[in-house]
C-alpha cells in the first residue's frame, strides 16, 4: 500500500526511493557546499527501519484495513521535515504508530474512531505524510495509530457545467490531475509536495499552491466539504457563495485533523491553460525586485508566477553568478492572450531598474527544475551533515523590510555558522509571503538540536516583526508555541469548545492546535 | 444621534425621511402598478412612533450612552424589510428595545455586556439597522437593548504601503469612503444599503457589494478583526494570508452579533479606478444572457459589473419595453486600460446572439439610478398596499435553470396574485447569485401574512433546488428555519459550543444562528 504498486516511497526521506541522489551526485554536491560550509566528508547511509514493538494490536474487525509491519509503521512515524529525515538517518525511530489503518470508506473511519476511543488510542490523520512541521507524528504517551487516507483516492463526479468536481480526500496531486485531464480540466494546485501530498492534506493544512496570486490557496477552491467526526458526519451545501452564518468549511480548513477527517470535497476546477506569457527580469538589488513585484500585484495584475529570488537563491537555484536578483513572471489563461498583462508588468519592472532577460535563456525553467529536485537535494545534504531546512511566513508590506532583515540576522547571528536565503513565493496586494532556506554546518548527532536552535531564533524574529508563524506549511507540533501566541484569545476559547464538542474523547491528533 | 446631525433618518421606512416619495410620485407609481395589480386606491400614512413603556432603565453608569425616548426606541425596533415597514406603517410597535445604547469604546461595550448579563437582558447589535431578515429585532420575552455602534465611526489608520486601513465598525459607507478619499484609496464595497449600513454590519453578515465578480464579498477584504465578547477582547494578526489553523476571522464573519461585537477591522483597500469600459448587451431571451454571463466569468474575465436583467427587470428598472433581456458589463482598473477585456466579453456575448447597445444609450446608468431609489419606491408601494419584497440565493450552474423556474412557479403559483422578476447580481465561475423581486396584491392588515406565505414558498423552492438560503442578505430570524437545514450537523455542534464559550449568559442576539 505504501507508495502504491510498482514504485517505492522512501521510508526515511523525501519522495520515491529511486530518485534519491546517488553517490556521485552526493560527492558533487559536497564539493559545491564546501565553498561555504565545513563538512566532515562522511555520507551517512539510511539504516533498515526497525520500529519498536507495538503496544496495541488492531481488533479482528479492523484487521483487514490495518498494517503493523515495521516498515509501514516506520514510514508513518513522522513527516518529511529535515528534523524527521536526520532522525530517520540516525535510526532514531522513537514512538512510531502502533498500527497504520487504511480506511476505504467513512464506515471504516467511524469504526476506527470508535475503537480508538474505546482503547484510549490517539488517531493521527495521514494524507501524503509530507508534513514539515510535525503534523503526522505523535508526541504523547498513549498508544496511537496513523490513519492513512490513501485508499480514498477517486474523482467521484465532474460537473462540467459549473466547472467543479467532487473528489475524495486521499487522492494525490498527480492522480487528481490524471482523473480531471479527460475533461480538459485542472485544479491547478501545485504545492512543492504535489507529487505525494493529497487533497485532504491540502485542505486540512490550508496549503498554498505554486500560483503566486489568485488561485494560491486551496481554501478558495472549496465549494463544499464532507467531514467525518467522532460524533457524526456532515457535508456542507455545495454553492458558489453563501452568506448563511460563518462558513462551515472554514472551520475545517486548517483544522489539521483535530476536528475530524475531511473525506471529500467539491472543488472548483478550471479549463487547462492555452495561452501563456512569461519573462524573467533581472534587478541589481533584491529590494528593487521586491518593489517591482509589489507594484505588479498592486496594479491589479494577477500573474500565475511572480517569484522574487534574492541573489543567493538565484545563484543556488538558477546558476546566476553576477549577484543580481531575479523576478520570475508568468501569466496564463484558458481563454485569451495574456501578453498585454505581461507587457504592463515588465513596464512596471523597468521603473525599478529591471531588465527583462533575452528570451533564449530559461532562468524560470532552470529554477523550476531545481525547485522540484530540492527535497531530494535536501536529503543528500542531510546525509552529508549539513543542517538544511526551509520556513516561510507572510506579512504586510509595511513590515517586510524589517522582518526580512531580522530573520536573516537571527539565523546568521545565532552562533551557528549559517547562511539564509530568501525568495518571495506568493504575493498579495497587501504583502508578500517570503520563503527562507537555511544552510548550516552540522555536527553528527546534534543536527536536530542545531536546527531547533535556528528555528527558534527565526520564529521569534518572525513573531516579533508581525509575520504569521506559517503561510502554508501549517502549524503541526513544531509551530505550536508561536501559533498559541498568534491565535486571538476568544478564538482559542471557541476552538477549544468546538474541539470538545466534536472530539469528546480527545483522540484526534492530540498536541496540534488546541489539543 | 439617530441619523446624525441635520438630516433625519426615517424611523418607519428606508433611508432619509426627506427622500421618501411625495404624494404626486406615489400617485404616478400607483398608475403604473395598476397595469398588473389591483390596488384599493388608498395611500397609508406613517403614524407617530409610540413605543410602549420600557421594562428596563439604564443604570446610572450607562445613562450617558443610552437613550430611552420613544422615537429612538421605535427606530431601533426592527430592520428595513418589507414586513418591518408595513408593521411600522400599521402602528404595530410590538416589543421595541427597552433602551438603545451608543457605546463610544470597547470599555462601554464591556460595561453594557456586564450589566445586561446581570439583569438578564438581551443585547442586539445594531449597525445601520438595514437588515431585511429580522437581524436587529428581538422576538423573545426578556428585556432587551439595541447596541448601536454608530459612535465608533473612524478610519483610525491608513497603511498606504500595504493598501490597507484600520477602521472602526460603526462607520457607514459614505463616511468610510470620505475618510479614505484623501489618500486616493477606496474600499469599493457598495451593497445597496451602502449609504446607511456599516462596516461592522457588512462583516457580521458577510455582505456582498456591487462588484459582480472578484471583490464582491467583504470577507475577502479582511486582514484582521477586533472583537469584543462577553468573556474578553481579541484581535487577529494582521497579515495578507496565513495558514495557521482555521481562520479566526472567518468565525466572526457571518456571526451576526451572536459571538461578540466586531469593533474594528483592518481591511484591504485599493487605488481609485482610473480606467473604465462598459457596455450593455441585448439578448432575445433571458437564457441567452445568462449563458453569455457564464461564459464571461468562466473565461477568467473579472468584470466589476456583470448583471443579467430578465425582461421584466429590464422593463421596470431600465424602461426596456421590447421584451428583451439585458447584460450590463463593466470593467475597471486603477492601473491600465480594460478595453481588451470588455471586447473579449462582448465577443463571448455575440456567440449567444447578444447585441451590444449603441454607446449613446445608458441602460446601465438608468438601471443604477433605479437601483438606488428602489428601497424608497418599495416603501411607497407598501403605502399603496402592494406586497413587494426581494430575496436572493446562489447555486451552482448545473442547478440554476431548475431553481429559477421553481422559484418563479412557487411565487406565481402560491394562490396570491403575484409576479416575480429576476436579475443575476453576482456571478462566479461555478454559479450565479440570482436576486428576485416579488410584487403581489396586498390586503390591508394582512400584508405580513401574505408576504410570509410567499416567502415560505420561495424559500422552500430554493432549499429544494440546491440554493443557499442567503447569498448576502444574512440569516437573521426570517431565514432561521432554512439555515438550520442548510447548516451541517457537525458545524451546528461546533458553533453551539463556541457560542456557549463566548457568550455564557446567552445575551447576544438570541434567536439568531444557533441561539
Amino acid at each position: 500500500m505504501v507508495g502504491g504498486v510498482g514504485r517505492e516511497r522512501s521510508w526515511w526521506g523525501w519522495g520515491w526511493a529511486d530518485e534519491a541522489l546517488g553517490e556521485a551526485e552526493c560527492a558533487a554536491l559536497a564539493k559545491q557546499v564546501r565553498g561555504f560550509l565545513v563538512l566532515d566528508g562522511d555520507l551517512s547511509r539510511p539504516p533498515e527501519p526497525a520500529a519498536p514493538s507495538p503496544h496495541l494490536r488492531p481488533p479482528a474487525a479492523l484487521q483487514e484495513i490495518c498494517r503493523v509491519d515495521s516498515r509501514t509503521r516506520a514510514a508513518h512515524a513522522r513527516g518529511k521535515a529535515y528534523r524527521d529525515v536526520v532522525r530517520n538517518l540516525a535510526g532514531d525511530l522513537t514512538n512510531p504508530p502502533d498500527l497504520v489503518a487504511f480506511p476505504r470508506s467513512e464506515v471504516d473511519i467511524t469504526a476506527v474512531f470508535d475503537w480508538a476511543a474505546s482503547v484510549g488510542a490517539a488517531v493521527v490523520p495521514y494524507g501524503g505524510g509530507t508534513s514539515v512541521v510535525g503534523g503526522v507524528e505523535y508526541r504523547g504517551d498513549a498508544p496511537w495509530l496513523s490513519l492513512d487516507l490513501s485508499m480514498m483516492d477517486t474523482v467521484e463526479q465532474v460537473d462540467e457545467t459549473s466547472l467543479a468536481a467532487r473528489i475524495q480526500a486521499g487522492i494525490t496531486g498527480p492522480a487528481l490531475e490524471d482523473q480531471l485531464r479527460p475533461y480538459g480540466l485542472t485544479l491547478r494546485h501545485y504545492p512543492q509536495s504535489f507529487e505525494f501530498s493529497t487533497l485532504g492534506g491540502w485542505l486540512a493544512t490550508r496549503a498554498g499552491g505554486h500560483f503566486a496570486t489568485g488561485y494560491t490557496h486551496i481554501d478558495d477552491a472549496v465549494e463544499a466539504l464532507r467531514v467525518v467526526t467522532p460524533v457524526g458526519i456532515g457535508e456542507s451545501l455545495r454553492v458558489p457563495a453563501s452568506g448563511a452564518g460563518p462558513s462551515p468549511d472554514r472551520l475545517w480548513l486548517g483544522s489539521e485533523g483535530t476536528l475530524g477527517v475531511i473525506v471529500a470535497a467539491w472543488v472548483r476546477v478550471m479549463r487547462r491553460p492555452a495561452f501563456r506569457a512569461r519573462c524573467t527580469v533581472t534587478f541589481g538589488g533584491y529590494a528593487d525586485g521586491v518593489a517591482a513585484a509589489r507594484d505588479v500585484v498592486q496594479a491589479g495584475l494577477r500573474p500565475s508566477n511572480c517569484r522574487v529570488l534574492d541573489p543567493v537563491e538565484a545563484m543556488l537555484g538558477a546558476g546566476v553568478v553576477d549577484g543580481s536578483a531575479r523576478l520570475l513572471l508568468g501569466f496564463e489563461s484558458a481563454d485569451h492572450p495574456v501578453d498585454a498583462e505581461l507587457a504592463r508588468a515588465v513596464e512596471l519592472c523597468r521603473a525599478h531598474g529591471g531588465t527583462p532577460e533575452e528570451s533564449t535563456s530559461d532562468t524560470a525553467g532552470e529554477w523550476k527544475g531545481a525547485f522540484l529536485r530540492a527535497p531530494y537535494r535536501r536529503d543528500a545534504l542531510a546525509r552529508l551533515g549539513v543542517v538544511v531546512e526551509t520556513f516561510e511566513t507572510a506579512c504586510t508590506w509595511d513590515r517586510y523590510d524589517a522582518l526580512h532583515a531580522a530573520v536573516i540576522d537571527a539565523v546568521t547571528g545565532s552562533g551557528v555558522p549559517a547562511i539564509a536565503t530568501c525568495r518571495i513565493t506568493h504575493i498579495y496586494p497587501d504583502g508578500p509571503a517570503p520563503y527562507f532556506t537555511v544552510y548550516a554546518a552540522g555536527r553528527r548527532g546534534a543536527e536536530v538540536e542545531i536546527w531547533d536552535q535556528l528555528k527558534v531564533a527565526a520564529s521569534e524574529a518572525i513573531a516579533t516583526h508581525g509575520g504569521t508563524i506559517t503561510h502554508h506549511h501549517a502549524v503541526g507540533r513544531d509551530h505550536r508555541r508561536w501559533y498559541d501566541r498568534q491565535r486571538p484569545e476568544p478564538f482559542t476559547l471557541a476552538l477549544r469548545a468546538a474541539k470538545q464538542a466534536l472530539d469528546p474523547h480527545a483522540i484526534l491528533n492530540p498536541g496540534v492546535l488546541v489539543g
